[in-house]
């Protein structure tokens, strides 16, 4: 099952708004469709939107390919659905350079080209990652993770959670502990799911309780996914990667990100130079019909975080480990691996 | 309006699980009443807890006078029902003792005593801190507050949130941002609804959020309760308190607890030496009706955390400021303030 894919003509994706409850699919055909869909993170996780980008290129020159003005706005407004994952402007650009160099099939062949790369990247930085952390913590590994950057985040397999399969695979999976990742639960929703589905023991706790598990020494290792990697190794992810980093490094343990050379974003100096998505009030003080504060209570609705590259210990992607606290940097022009 | 009283032989308190939709008032006239409020939180917050340890002796000398085993066993049950706060245990010690040598209606007095003390302490303990604050970080004081210690979970005024409605006393109040404080979210239910009552600005953010809020240079200062504070100035505090501590000496912006006198605990070495408490996954898996995990998730719920001295900027009491990043100890014979 593919998180992802392209099925006669349409983007078919799991509404991952419905899991754990239902596993649903969303048939998309339009481009507003595509983009309501990447806003309500019902596609979500930077290299699954990076694919929703490639793909909805194809989409809209199969749609608009003789209206030269209205497909450069349906990819544009796809291109800009959300602001902070590097990979949906990455997957837009690059098919559309192939459209207008070579026309909608070319384009069609290139989306998909950026979907089965999806899959081998993903393969491939795992294993490195599992290595990695083998070496460095020993044959057997328990991981602290945030968020989702499972299958569900990428077409299939996942980045750190895709680290965790292949420790799995490899016998060298200890425990994993999720944390529920407020406000719209991805870890709670759709890791335990994915975690359960592989039958690898895992353990649910609030986002808080993470540097706990640390100090208490159940964890060797934090291993989280990436939205955007800056020049300097700055990691932006789902918020309270942050902090988890800060406990990582005051507890000594590795913190690892795991992403695909498409996360990293050699064009933006650092994690300053960043937009960082603000969400809607909503998602905080409510829960379906559930009012969790008082109604118009104001909020500050950060969706993502950055981490200093000093609080990075190892950068995992399909091609190297980077070292930021260290002081690797991703933008390293020695950088033959 | 107080949080917890005592009125013609009962204990009288706000249900705290109802706010903010309904202010509903619980009459408790006996130990197994009174025993499952602080349980399931109806009474809760440090100080709160003590006073109800206080007025719970009163009570079962009232039921129970005439039978010391059961009397025994009654103040025993309400000593117990939550482990990690010292002031429920401090409040059932001082009136029990008074019961023991002078009867039953000086233990009433004793425990009317301990009540009006708490509100005495608040406002000397929120002064102080006021004071501290303005006199460290300047003129407007912006705060970062996590969990309640307001009025709720004292019998009135509060203590971190004492801190916040002194510094609006004196016009120096900037901005305070909250954090939600999963699972049961006293910071989104109790602390803004505190807010919104005395007309204080304030922003709601959820938990993870909150290092973001320190990065961005949004708060000067973040003023926490505490639970129990051991001899060496280690805090015991609601979980996420530790990460925030963290974050805030990474920001170099002052890490400031206030507590009353009866938190500090100096018959335990260190925070290690505490038990937190931890409580069951219906808190982490479901709101209300709602699932928000697959069912039969295992979970980890700490209620609390403990943050190391050495994060520990001020720790402010009714009595003293007490400096623990710098080397300053709760239990410093040489202390004479």
């Amino acid at each position: 099952m593919r998180t992802i894919d392209w099925r006669d003509g349409r983007i078919v994706a799991i509404d991952q708004t419905r899991l754990p409850h239902e596993v649903e699919f969303l048939e998309i055909e339009t481009i507003e469709a595509l983009i309501a869909a990447i806003r309500s993170l019902a596609i979500r996780g930077a290299p699954a939107i990076g694919v929703a980008g490639a793909l909805g290129v194809a989409l809209a020159a199969r749609l608009y390919g003789d209206d030269p003005a209205e497909l450069r706005r349906a990819t544009d407004a796809v291109r800009a659905a959300r602001p902070t994952a590097v990979n949906l402007a990455w997957g837009v650009d690059r098919v559309r350079a192939r459209l207008d160099a070579d026309g909608a099939d070319a384009a069609l062949a290139e989306a998909l080209d950026v979907l089965e790369e999806d899959v081998r990247c993903c393969r491939e930085l795992s294993e490195r990652g599992a290595r990695w952390l083998v070496e460095t913590v020993g044959p057997k590994v328990a991981v602290q993770t945030h968020c989702n950057a499972g299958a569900l985040a990428t077409v299939e397999w996942g980045t750190a959670l895709g680290v965790v399969r292949s420790l799995q695979e490899h016998g060298a999976l200890g425990h994993v502990y999720a944390a529920e990742t407020r406000p719209l639960l991805q870890g709670a929703r759709l890791t335990v799911w994915e975690l359960a589905q592989i039958g690898a023991p895992h353990t649910l706790v609030v986002d808080s309780a993470a540097a706990s598990v640390l100090a208490q020494g159940l964890v060797d290792a934090v291993v989280v996914g990436a939205d955007r990697i800056t020049a300097n190794g700055d990691v932006i992810n789902k918020v309270g990667t942050y902090p988890l980093a800060l406990a990582a490094a005051r507890v000594g343990v590795p913190m690892v990100v795991a992403a695909p050379e498409s996360t990293v974003d050699l064009a933006t100096p650092s994690g300053r130079d960043v937009t960082i998505e603000v969400r809607a009030p909503e998602e905080i003080t409510a829960l379906g019909a559930a009012a969790l504060a008082p109604q118009g209570t104001e909020t500050l609705n950060y969706a993502f975080d950055v981490t200093p590259a000093d609080l990075v210990t190892a950068i995992v992607t399909e091609r190297r480990v980077i070292l930021p606290a260290a002081g690797g940097r991703p933008d390293d022009p020695t950088d033959r691996s």
